[in-house]
């Protein structure tokens, strides 16, 4: 039976950073990272002074100048709890020009600064390693204008992916990009990040729909890139640095992004499918009979389903499975797209060693149903106690195969050997699970599946960073030359190195 | 009466560099640039010597060492024939090596250079002012690897736009961009200006779409960036510097682009119209009908069309206009496309003050003769004389109202004041003609044209780039502090400056 639903929900199945669960793999505080790094020794920073504190309340207001142990621990600690770092101040500025005013200081004293968005990533790049100031971005979250001519959305790098989504929805648009950490990840954060998210494979990368941005760079002066044109080739594209350098050359402010029209019409098939190839093939399938309104591809192994089932109590509403897809449309005419997917749908059940078994989203619940059993995984994962996360991208054929090496190389020691991701984006999300961090089982996982994704031109971070934890494998995926080339960029715009360091770039 | 044609042929419009009028406004060669730029001054480079040309010709081979005044003429001289430089040799390299061996030696020796693919461009940025060496990527055109199911092509520099268009179409493929040039355009060159095109409405820009890029820097050291990964956020995206940096900051060798999947049906509507506002109106409406399969939305003032058919002889099936629209469905289903094609135009024809007289291409031939109305206008216009050539970005509502100033302020002293180009991108070519070269007639351009459009917060360079002939006006699109940031990458990237000097950075 199968319904057609209007648009997805903005809310659907986003994990909210109060969601997570309660208590981390050891039970209570994560270990502080310099414990489980100690190779790494603090920069030759200063030290903070009173005289500093005041410079900054004078900035920001007292109000949003904090200093009380307890509340900062929060900004120290990542969302996946496996990083802790030592900060004992954090900065709310509201503006550009408090940004600037802080960093600018900052530089002068060479006090080391960790920019902060929604503390969403999964690579340890937005909090602290030893006592670096964190600059939240949280209070920068005004919208500034949205053009549903042009499509162009401004806003403060504050402002929450879901929030912005949601205020495209009612002039007709939509964000290009969507996360399962929407309902808290920030748009500056995503952007720093470079985020990826499930619906690049239809509207791309936010390199490509960045239009403008600003940003204030390490010595403090602000750089003002923020277009709102869709075409400027006037000199180079300075802004692309700063898109995926993880705070690293600066904290960004404002950006403008170019919104897609919002589909009048979203449809969600979920499949069961018995064998890898079948995944590919469907996927070659949809690739053809969906055409341009194919909106995600998206698998599921059959151990993230348990997970999800088992640790979080979500139905799937098909049996079991080695693996699950969900394959998303949006279009703007519903009796086409519901002729292209009924169309699918045939294609895939009457090939044989296809899908299986498999249904279509009826109403707005079951649509924000399915997709929580893909959202959701990396919640329900955390539920094992602790979880050694990876996402790799990889060539279609190499995807599914590195799964099954690391759950033969480590049977018997995990919980839990787990691969999902966007299948059309050739990025698998590789996870593995233990009641508690266990440093042998690190042993084999790390460098190995770093060589192994090395060893077949793949990249050792598809989506997430590298942050702090994959920043000495950033020549697996990068030639050397390349990596000295970003060393010199780093060093001409932050002459200093106080800029959120230990991340993405390796020791010299 | 309306039948619907199945692909666009490769070569529709293409106009290659032999079908340029072959005299120019001078009626023989055009003047030095030097001549026109008197204030630009030769920097403190190395003159040639026999030494280095035997150098050259050991890394080459003799027979690629171009000495010949006659040969060298053409490559000094581009496609508009507006600048004329004083160049002497003439390299073509054959591998990414020879590349770096030749700019090893040049910066050696600060022996300046210019990159040159297909010498299409239209700001002087690819050849000489003075002496520099051209170094041409004509020899680089290897097609490398093109994989239908991810839908990565991996080309070297030279490969011309429409080769690499057919042959992605024999794997089901497309270039993500299309141009006027295509015939004559090097895929090198596109990256280096970040060519824009026809179709960057529906398939995004060459920051999206190149997965890829290896390039010789200004030392002479190879940047190895040629991932095919869809996905890879491992550091800061280097290779974003290059493209559209016009060969000031390296020399593009090979390149990985993601080629969409070619439509299974290509629709092209052709209207006549009586206002701009129609076109804003029918633009809108061709949004919200057409949605996911509109491909191009092109218009063209009735300035330019009585060029193209005095000029050129081309016939229009439509009546006279004040403007006419291009609009183009790319699509997986033909009975779908059709559909809302059908629809779109039943609205536009039934919307009071829209269109007022239209067609539908009904075979290939239309197809590709409705297209050369608007692919030929550029050469067109170079019949009537001098050619003096804008390329901006403005909000919508602005950008015909610049065009009727323009003709207001310059009425009686020019042939022709045409204006036409993208909508959907906001772009705007805006052409003046004379028979010959008036210096009054620039006067009364320049800075005017810049100016006016920098008030309104547009570009004065949409997707030709900079070149020679725009860089003293990069501030009036970007702010003064983004320009030192180039400068300072240049300086790093390029310590002795020998990389296409005098191009896209204003005189410090």
């Amino acid at each position: 039976p199968q319904l057609l639903l209007r648009r997805r929900p903005a809310s659907a199945g986003a994990f909210a950073l109060l969601a997570r669960p309660a208590s981390s793999a050891s039970g209570g505080l994560p270990p502080l990272t310099t414990e489980i790094h100690p190779g790494i020794k603090r920069g030759a920073f200063s030290q903070l002074t009173d005289a500093d504190v005041s410079a900054f309340e004078a900035i920001v207001g007292g109000d949003h100048v904090i200093k009380d142990a307890d509340e900062v621990l929060s900004y120290n600690i990542d969302w996946l709890r496996i990083c802790r770092g030592q900060g004992q101040l954090v900065l709310r500025p509201k503006t550009t020009e408090e940004v600037s005013a802080i960093v600018r200081h900052c530089n002068k004293r060479r006090l080391a600064v960790v920019p902060q968005g929604g503390n969403t990533g999964l690579v340890g790049g937005s909090v602290p390693l030893f006592d670096e100031i964190v600059i939240s971005t949280s209070r920068m979250n005004s919208l500034l204008s949205i053009d549903p001519v042009s499509g162009v959305l401004v806003a403060e790098a504050g402002c929450v992916l879901e929030q912005l989504d949601r205020e495209a929805a009612s002039q007709g648009l939509m964000m290009p990009l969507d996360l399962g950490a929407k309902g808290s990840c920030q748009i500056g954060g995503n952007l720093a990040t470079n985020a990826g998210g499930l619906r690049l494979l239809r509207y791309g990368s936010l390199r490509g729909t960045t239009l403008g941005l600003e940003a204030v760079l390490p010595t403090g002066q602000v750089l003002d890139c923020l277009t709102t044109l869709r075409k400027d080739n006037t000199g180079y594209d300075i802004k692309q640095l700063l898109i995926g350098s993880e705070g690293t050359l600066g904290i960004i402010t404002k950006a403008a992004i170019l919104c897609p029209a919002r589909p009048k019409s979203v449809q969600l098939a979920f499949l069961g499918l018995d064998s890898f190839q079948a995944v590919l093939d469907t996927y070659r399938l949809a690739r053809r009979s969906l055409g341009e309104i194919l909106s995600a591809f998206e698998f599921i192994d059959s151990e993230s389903m348990r997970a999800v089932k088992k640790n979080l109590g979500l139905s799937c509403p098909l049996g079991e499975h080695s693996f699950y897809v969900l394959a998303e449309t949006s279009g703007s005419n519903e009796t086409h797209d519901r002729e292209k997917l009924d169309g699918f749908i045939e294609s895939v059940m009457s090939m044989d060693g296809c899908a299986t078994d498999g249904t279509v989203a009826q109403d707005a619940g079951q649509f924000a149903h399915l997709w929580s059993l893909r959202e959701r995984i990396v919640e329900s994962l955390l539920v094992d106690g602790y979880e050694y996360k990876y996402d790799v991208s990889l060539p279609l054929a190499d995807i599914y195969r590195l799964v099954e090496h690391m759950r033969t190389r480590l049977d018997g020691r995990v919980i839990r050997t787990a691969g999902y991701g966007h299948l059309g984006d050739g990025n698998l999300h590789l996870n593995f699970t233990t009641p508690k961090f266990d440093a042998k089982v690190l042993e084999l996982i790390e460098p190995h599946v770093f060589d192994w994704v090395r060893d077949r031109r793949g990249s050792v971070s598809a989506e997430h960073g590298l942050g702090l934890k994959k920043s000495q494998y950033i020549r697996h995926s990068k030639a050397d030359f390349a990596v000295r080339v970003m060393a010199e960029v780093k060093r001409l715009l932050d002459p200093n190195g106080i800029m959120n360091p230990y991340k993405v770039l390796p020791d010299e």
